[in-house]
């Protein structure tokens, strides 16, 4: 069973993440949810996480992680993600324990301790897991992969060549993307195909309660998606949790990839080098194709299988 | 008849450009060809220049430009040009009058002095370009269109992100592209498809006088695009010149693009916003296609028509 | 007698700059007056122009110039210099020839014409300048020096490192830094100690024409002063001028010069290579010290002629 | 007693330092000697600091901590320091105890079980210290300040603007200069102020043991200075134990200094707002004159203690 670590900023996407890697706990041994600032401020992602958590009975640890990134000032995700950072539904009251404030030394001591590799699933800026490697440079033998939702090589959203997650802590994601740990990206040349179209959100309305508060959730997301001028809503942090369970509905090539920290319009963008002879050995695989439908199915069908267990 | 300035630094593919205008000279009224420092220093560029101009028996005006970018040293391409910057060919002896050594000075002077408006063909460095429109910012109104080869909105080949025109002197290209002037791109785009294949270039060796030439440039440049990772060679700066005659051979975008001046791995980027709701209004109309088989068609049928005028 | 180009963006302090260099006609030979966008913008800046040569009834050439940076839009300097750029005094009318509005042009051809060397003495941004010496690089060797007010080795004022001439335009001043023109760079380290104090300021009121004006100036401009901390008025642009005509008033110390065109904090900024054993050759003369009572009371003189010279 | 911990890159003036601190152990409790790549790769440094502990017999305990900079490639200081990073004795055996090999954590746990503030002096790049303050955000209020060597607030030394030990780890130091920690820092504005002449330094031959280590690291020390055009040795590293110990011997301003991570010719410096009226609060002690003669003499009688203790 794979070990992992979700690193998160809830926001809608990472809540659709979450609940897919508890529908298939039997696969996925999810030795933490960590948060950090990215979609919305720190306190607010982290409540966030726990209203999710206490939602689908999960008993995950907990841990909250940084709440700037490491140089500059934090730039959140309001227009995406509303005031809260997961706005939409109403938790009416939740109650999740917190197991560390101290995400950083608390996925140390979990990877330290763990006989097996962990796999760090990064779905929101890259601050805590820079500071893991940085700080303990350790655990890099330690960890499997990083799997994270970030960047694209050949768009942004946030601004014209950078996604929000990296551009958020552009020097963060450059420390992970030159860790030499393996990477895994899905970035927005693969998440903006992983649409759910307005018929697929609907029929997600009248079934258990992870289907419901999916639907719930992606009535304002894609309402937003549609403002940024896409047809549908792109579930961009839940890529990386399918990925994971589902490789083979993905394609990928291996580019090296590296993150402009400098640039007037390009500071935050993850520079693939594409040319056909590259300067550098690639360092990551870059996602770039999901079969849109397949990739639905599985989403619905991880929420049914929640649905079913929250009957209980 | 269209009026053209085309400003160039040759350069293989430029020599390319020239010809085919020369060969369409009942459509393109080149009023001028002018130099810049870029594929080679300038000296080199020029002696190009008077090499081409005199092998097909030209009396285009030819003009001396700017030896060096605006504000950073040259970084000339030896490596896709050669040590002459149109390695290949023996020229045995050419002659050519230089009828100014002040490019930009010569062409505020032409395009001052011509009743239509003149559209400007850049197929190399954007230096006297942006001197010209700083220094005579009158004659933005007398300029139908800039046709440029230049930049790339998903690819580069001088680094990961910058073509090497752009690459030379991302501070003139700033100054073109936020000039208010009309804005063709033949980017790598486009031009990384106009590609002549071995079996195709093979065809001109045994033609006339400016076939024969070509063939014997495209004996060197096939060779460093080889060395670039590419089947073919791609003829960018003749796509320019193509665009012109044939427009229908080509599909495009219209896209705001500006210039990243800054950008420790994406200065000379040329940043397109394709995102579906963009910041800025589009300012340049970006060639996305071209019909590969009919471009080389009509190249080869160009040299045709040169081949026989050079019998005479 | 020297021949000079003042190229301004009056601005209080171009006004005293542009008042002593009449007042010396017999020294100086002011062969134009230039405007560039810079204290406020073009329009304004060059009726200002207009403003004070009719009000001192000269007959310098007027030539207007450009109104924006290379690259960068206009910062203007509306705090020290009003909504006017040259607040103060009520000019009731004006009525002052412009003998061109191509200012680059101008000066191309002024030079061009001139048997001597001309000193440019530049007391705005370096647009003007910065295009002059690259579209027409000959003149290069018809300029005796550049003497301008700008920069600061070891100060700045619009920011922390930078003065506000050089970092309206950065990339202008780097061309002319680097164009191999002499310089003789009256930065802040040298005007801020060029100041007249409020005593000496009042002396001015009843005396004639040009004095009452520089005292109406002076009423506005020392409060813009008091507000960024200092104890009096410091007469930035008037060193130049003062500079040229008694040269034994400064100390001044060899550097290279270069500017920073990048920087988050140092935009703007004139990096002086100060250590004992720097890397490049020297290439300003970079003034530090000024004897404050003599200046002052040069200037004072100076007014005095033109007083004498308004009354007839 | 205050405590400390000395985090440094060995070194000749880092030695000096850990000399005096050790000669005033009455006054100054070590919790902690902690190394950074720096003036030598890791290894070195470490080597060492185990050397000069081993040499002084001291028991401070070492940790070792991060080996290159946050973002950006390790730049060491061979010319200043030699191959070894601490050339010139001849150091035949040593053996010292390593606490730690993780000095970020290791000062964590030293600061978190002191039940005083901690004094951090930070006498090369800042690594460990951004990393310290970033991971353990709750130390913040265990620590007294950080006094530092680093940066100069209109000098550099690496570069025109920039000191090596800031031009190393700029994105380390800009997170500790806004971390809200007090700073002291001793720049090169008052350490190329404390030299040490060469009398002065001969006068260390014939003394004890101590006296001769510092003697013999002066001997190739002082040629690295003559060849950086200075008259005798800056004894960088040591200004901050002697301002712990003797604030009296300096001055010093506040001012808000921030640092530049951009810049072409700017990466690395510490832009202090000198200017009347600054922008924002200032957050630095930045020293400023030092009684050189009185300086020299505390270090030699510090010396002169360690002589006599290391004859028992």
């Amino acid at each position: 069973m794979r070990k992992i670590i979700i690193d998160c900023d809830p926001g809608h996407d990472d809540a659709f993440a979450i609940m897919t890697a508890s529908a298939h706990r039997d696969k996925l041994d999810t030795l933490a949810v960590t948060t950090v600032g990215g979609n919305q401020v720190l306190d607010k992602v982290t409540a966030n996480a726990q209203k999710i958590l206490s939602y689908i009975k999960e008993d995950m640890p907990l841990a909250v992680g940084q709440a700037t990134p490491l140089i500059k000032p934090i730039h959140t995700g309001e227009d995406a993600h509303g005031e809260s950072g997961m706005d939409g539904p109403n938790f009416h009251e939740y109650n999740y324990k917190i197991s560390s404030t101290n995400a950083v030394k608390y996925m140390h001591d979990l990877i330290s301790a763990s006989e097996e590799k962990v796999t760090i699933v990064a779905i929101g800026p890259l601050t805590n897991i820079a500071l893991l490697l940085r700080t303990f440079p350790e655990v890099k033998d330690k960890i499997e992969e990083i799997c994270l939702m970030g960047g694209g090589v050949d768009r942004g959203n946030r601004t014209p060549t950078a996604e929000f997650n990296i551009y958020v802590d552009p020097e963060a994601a450059k420390i992970v993307f030159n860790s030499g740990v393996e990477i895994v990206m899905a970035g927005l040349d693969v998440t903006e195909a992983a649409m759910m179209m307005d018929d697929e959100i609907e029929l997600l309305k009248n079934k258990g309660k992870a289907s419901r508060l999916t639907w719930e959730l992606l009535q304002f997301y894609s309402k937003a998606s549609k403002r940024f001028g896409f047809e549908g809503s792109a579930l961009h942090d839940l890529c990386t949790i399918v990925y994971l369970l589902r490789p083979d509905l993905f394609k990928g090539v291996k580019y090296h990839v590296d993150i402009e920290t400098y640039g007037e319009l390009t500071r935050g963008m993850t520079v693939g080098d594409k040319r056909p002879v590259p300067d550098k050995t690639p360092n990551t695989l870059v996602l770039t194709e999901v079969q849109r439908v397949e990739f639905i199915k599985f989403f619905v069908e991880s929420l049914e299988i929640l649905d079913e267990r929250l009957k209980q």
